[in-house]
């Protein structure tokens, strides 16, 4: 028994300092679930991609007055885009709480559809996304928010 | 000392145990942090607050093409703010991580200022902030970014 109490302090540390010096494999998890994300926008489509990895409780905004809210109302914002849109993005930083359940990324994207006149249009921009790990292990996002930068001056 | 590796899990669990059940906690520390941020844009005007409450890595974005990166940059992006404006802002939600250093607000800000014909703007839109405990305790944001709704239909 006296052994277990000498090993136990060895245990918590172990698992505190993995925890703190982990963050170098945390952050790679993120850019890797966001990786994944954008290649099924592309496979799948763009509904089906934020359906798979919105949060049951997840919040998205863009320069719609009113936010989307739930993984359903989510997936209703995008499913009235251009089934030929191509949405890719890919994220400048990101980070992840010591606790390894909360983190999130930045990046650019851009959105590519053809107009009226048939000629594709190129929308740029920022988004920001933050992820729970949820109770299976696996990352979703909780908040995903688009900025649109106007178009440049020619 | 066998008194002390029988102490010593009872404190190690304590502290975790703290750690999870103190969400409340920490998220009324941000709504507050944040209360203290729009007061202070008020009081002190808007450059200044963005100043006071960015993490010196802090990176703020919205539809400019390009981010605003480091605290100094983001305290020039509002410069150029009209200093009769009034930004204001409230959170809907926030979430800390169970570590206690990372966490996240968002809601809705209202802008006003007035026009060229002197009547009073009035913009609005959602934000979302992430703040990082920094080394001396107090949170600061290391992400910021608004994003404007379109002017309401009439």
């Amino acid at each position: 028994m006296q052994l277990f109490f000498r090993l136990f302090p060895c245990l918590v540390f172990g698992t505190l300092s993995a925890m703190a010096t982990d963050s170098a494999t945390l952050r790679a998890e993120l850019v890797q679930t966001e990786t994944a994300f954008c290649e099924l926008a592309r496979t799948a489509g763009i509904p089906a991609a934020f359906a798979q990895f919105a949060a049951p409780d997840a919040v998205f905004f863009d320069i719609d007055p009113q936010e989307h809210r739930g993984a359903e109302a989510v997936k209703l914002r995008f499913e009235g885009a251009d089934p030929r849109a191509i949405l890719s993005w890919k994220p400048v930083a990101a980070d992840v709480a010591a606790s390894g359940e909360l983190g999130y990324t930045w990046g650019t994207y851009e959105y590519r559809a053809p107009g009226a006149d048939g000629k594709e249009r190129v929308g740029k921009g920022h988004y920001v996304s933050i992820w729970k790990r949820q109770p299976d292990g696996n990352w979703k996002f909780v908040l995903d928010t688009g900025n649109p930068s106007p178009p440049a001056k020619k």
